[in-house]
C-alpha cells in the first residue's frame, strides 16, 4: 500500500491522489443496484495522458488492479471498485480538443460530459446523437465504455456508431492509437469498435475521435393512448413496417405513467394501459405524425394527441425522461433491466414481463425504447423485505431468460458489468466466451483492468 | 495431398470438390494487380454449414491453409490462393434465408450476390445500402470480409454498419455465433465487427444478419464542372459544412472524364478539370440540388447541370460507375489505390497525387467518393515496360505515404490483402500490430486462415 502510493506520487501531482477513506468510499460504486463493490486503495484523478500512463505502469509493476471510472452513472456495476484497487477517474480530463464542421468530427478527452459536447457541437450546427438518460452527468468515456444508447437510437443508433478512433493507454502503460479521423477506413481489425462497450477491461480511453451529424430540425412528437400494451406494440410494428423513420418511439406502461404523474404531476392519462410517444425530426414532421397517428388508430389507439409545437413535444419527452426516477419512488428500491428483443417480439416481451410480475407478486413498470425493441422493466421492491428482495432478483433473472428465449439480448445498452456477468455466458455460449477471454488476454495478460467485470 | 483429398471427400459430395489444375488455377486470384498468387491444392464449394465445418476440421487436422473466397472481385489480393491451400469458395451458399420488414433485417448465406439481395429487399420496400462497384457480381460474404463501401457511403456508411450478427465456422471447425438480430445489443466485446474487414483471417462467415433501411425516394443528381480539382474540393467542403446530406458526392478528374467518354461516348464535358456529381434521395431533392448548385458556383463551378429526372440521374451515375473500367482501357494495366483522408484534406490529396503523377511521368486518373474524402487514384501504365511498371509501383507507394501524411488511411474500402500489407504496419504502428496479431492468434492459433494476408 505504501509502496503503491509512493510510486504513484512520483509521477502525479498531490491533488491527483485521494487516499482519505471517507472520500475514496464515495467512488466505490456506480448507480447499479445489487452489485457488490470493494474498497479502493486509492482514487487517482489524472489530467493528462502521461499521468494515465504513469498510473498503468505503476499498476503493472505492482500488480494492482485498476478500475476506470467516468461519472459513475452506469447501471450494471461496471465501474464498481474492487478491494485494494486503484480507482482511475477520468473526469478531470474533460477538454474538447477540436470540432470540425467540414470533417464532421469532434476530438475529445474522456471526461467531457455528454451534454457539454452536445451543446458545443450544437452551436456549430452539428449534432452528437447519443443521449442516455444521464446525459447531463455522464461522460463520453463512460458512454464509450458501456456503448450507451438513449432515446435517439431508433433513428441514430448507439454510441458505437459515432466512435471513429481512439487513443488508449494499455494495461502496461503503452499508448495505442486505433481507427481514424476519416469517414471510412478498413485498415486491419476494427480495434476501435472492440473498445466500445468493453467496460474498461481492455485499456483506458484517453482520447476519442467522434463522428458528428448535421443538426436536424427540432423534433415534433405525438402521444397515443392504447387499451393494451399489445395494441401499442402492434402500432410500433406497423410504423416500422411502413418505412417510417421516427427520431423517437417510446412506450410507457400504466405503472410507469402513474409513477410519472405521481412524481411530477405531468397530467399524463392515468387510465391508459400503454402510452406511445413518437417523434419526427424530418422536414415535415406534422405530415409524418399524421400518418403515424392513423397507424396508431388502426392498431386500436383510443386517443392520439400530436404536440402543437416544440415546447409541447419537449414536455412529452420530459415525461419519458422522468420514467426511471419516477419508478424509483414507487418502492424503496428498483432493479432496472435492459432486455432488447427483435421489435416484432416486443409485444411478447412486455406481456411476458407482466406475467412474471404477477407470478412473483411484484410491481414491474415497463418503459421501452419501443422502436428498438429495447425494454427497461423496472422491478420495484422493498429492499428491507428479504422475501420481496429475493423475488425481485428472481423476476429479474426470468426477464432476461425471456429476452433470450425471444431471440433477444440480455443488454441493449446498459452493459454487463457485475450485474449480468453470469448471464453473459448464457448469451454468448462456450465458444463465444472462450474467444472473448482470448481477446482480454491479448490486451491485458495480467488481468489488471477492471477485474471481475463482464466475465 | 492424397490424404487431404481423401479426407475432404469423406464429408463432401463429389461435385463440391474441384481438383483439375486448369480449373483450380482460375480460382487462384482476385482482381488486384501486382499481387502474387499460389497454386491451390483443391477448390471446395460447400453448400452447408456442416460441409464448411468438415473442411475446417480437415484443414486443422492436416495443417493445410485455407483461403476463403466469394466472387473474387476484390482489389487487394485478399482472396489470392497460397501454394497447396484449400480454396474455400462460398458462392454456392447463396440462399436468402429471411427478410423481415418489421425487424428490418435480412438473414443470408455468404454467397448471396449483393445485387440479388438489394433487389429482393427492394421488392419489400426495403433498402440494403452497401453498393460496391462490383455489386452485380460480388457476394455478401466478400463484402463482409473486406468491409466494402460504395457510392452510398457518404450518407449510408459502409458494410460494417449493416452487419448485426454472424454465424462463423472457426479454424478448428467449431461454430461461433456473434451479435444479434436486435436493433441494439452490447453483450460482451463486439466480435461481429471484428470479423467485418478481417479478410477471412479469423473464421469463415456462413450466415449473416444484416440491417436494412426503409427504401428512400429515388435519388436526383446534378453534375458540376470546375476549372480545377481544388475548386471542386472546395465545393465538397462547403456542401458538407452547410449540413447537407447528399446520397452521393463523387468527383472525377479530367483523365477519368476523358476515359469514360472514350469508352462509352457518355458525352461528359471533355474540357472540364473536375466533374462533381451530387445526388439527394430526400423528400425534395430538387430544392437540395438547387442549394448545392449555388455552393458549387460559389466555389467557382463553370457549369451546373441538374438532372431533369431519375433517368438522367441514372445516366450520370452510370458514367461514374464506368470510371474504373474506363481507366483500365487507358494503358495495358492499372493499379487502383484507395486512400481516404479527412474530407478537409481532399484537395491536398488530389493535388499531391497530380504532383506524384508528374514526378514519375505517369497517367494517374482520380475518381473519388469525395464526400468521404476517399480517393481512388488509378495508376495507368504499360505492364510490358519494366521501367514504367517500376515507376507505377513507386507512385502507388508515394500516394499511400501522402494519404498517411494528411491524416488519412491507406485503405478506405478495398482492404489490405497482399497489396498493402507492408503499409498496414506503417499505419497501425508497432503496438497496434502486436495487438492485431494477438487477436489473430486467439482465433486461429495455427495460422491456417488466409495466411500471408493483412500482416
Amino acid at each position: 500500500m505504501d509502496a503503491l502510493l509512493e510510486r504513484l506520487r512520483a509521477g502525479l501531482p498531490a491533488e491527483a491522489l485521494i487516499t482519505d477513506p471517507d472520500v475514496t468510499a464515495s467512488y466505490a460504486h456506480d448507480m447499479a443496484s445489487f452489485c457488490d463493490a470493494g474498497t479502493p486503495a486509492v482514487v487517482v484523478l489524472p489530467r493528462s495522458v502521461e499521468e494515465v500512463q504513469h498510473v498503468m505502469r505503476t499498476a503493472t509493476a505492482l500488480r494492482v488492479p485498476v478500475v476506470p471510472q467516468g461519472a459513475r452513472t452506469g447501471l450494471s456495476g461496471a465501474a464498481n471498485a474492487s478491494d485494494g484497487c486503484i480507482v482511475l477517474s477520468l473526469v478531470k480530463m474533460d477538454r474538447i480538443l477540436e470540432i470540425s464542421p467540414v470533417d464532421r468530427i469532434a476530438v475529445v478527452e474522456p471526461g467531457v460530459v455528454n451534454a457539454t459536447l452536445s451543446r458545443a457541437v450544437g452551436e456549430l450546427g452539428l449534432y452528437y446523437p447519443p443521449d442516455p438518460s444521464s446525459w447531463e452527468m455522464c461522460t463520453i468515456g463512460g458512454n464509450i465504455g458501456t456503448a450507451s444508447g438513449g432515446l435517439c437510437c431508433v433513428k441514430y443508433g448507439v454510441t458505437a456508431e459515432y466512435v471513429l478512433g481512439l487513443e488508449v493507454v494499455l494495461a502496461d502503460g503503452r499508448l495505442l492509437n486505433t481507427g481514424r479521423r476519416t469517414a471510412k477506413g478498413v485498415a486491419g481489425y476494427d480495434l476501435t469498435r472492440l473498445f466500445v462497450g468493453s467496460e474498461g477491461s481492455l485499456g483506458i480511453v484517453v482520447k476519442a475521435v467522434l463522428a458528428l451529424r448535421p443538426r436536424p430540425p427540432q423534433q415534433l412528437a405525438l402521444a397515443a393512448e392504447f387499451p393494451s400494451a399489445a395494441a401499442a406494440c402492434d402500432a410500433v410494428c406497423r410504423i416500422m413496417e411502413r418505412g417510417h423513420t421516427p427520431s423517437l418511439l417510446e412506450l410507457m406502461d400504466r405503472t410507469t405513467v402513474r409513477a410519472v404523474n405521481a412524481m411530477a404531476s405531468m397530467g399524463l392519462p392515468e387510465s391508459t394501459e400503454a402510452l406511445l410517444l413518437c417523434a419526427f425530426d424530418t422536414p415535415d414532421p406534422a405530415a409524418d405524425l399524421a400518418a403515424v397517428g392513423e397507424l396508431c388508430k388502426a392498431s386500436g389507439a383510443t386517443e392520439v394527441v400530436p404536440a402543437d409545437d416544440v415546447a409541447e413535444s419537449e414536455l412529452l419527452l420530459q415525461a419519458r425522461r422522468s420514467a426511471l426516477p419516477a419508478l424509483e419512488t414507487v418502492k424503496s428500491a428498483t432493479m432496472i433491466d435492459d432486455v432488447c428483443v427483435p421489435r416484432s417480439r416486443l409485444g411478447a416481451m412486455i406481456e411476458g414481463t407482466a406475467a412474471i410480475a404477477e407470478k412473483f407478486g411484484l410491481t414491474i413498470g415497463v418503459c421501452a425504447h419501443a422502436g428498438d425493441g429495447n425494454t427497461h422493466p423496472v422491478v420495484c421492491f422493498d429492499h428491507t423485505d428479504p422475501d420481496e428482495s429475493r423475488r425481485a432478483r428472481a423476476s429479474f433473472d426470468e426477464i432476461m431468460a425471456l429476452g433470450l428465449e425471444l431471440g433477444g439480448t440480455i443488454t441493449g445498452e446498459h452493459g454487463v458489468g457485475v450485474l449480468k456477468k453470469e448471464w453473459l455466458a448464457r448469451e454468448l455460449g462456450e465458444v463465444g466466451l472462450e474467444l472473448q477471454r482470448g481477446i482480454k488476454s491479448a490486451f491485458d495478460p495480467l488481468g489488471l483492468l477492471n477485474p471481475g467485470k463482464l466475465f
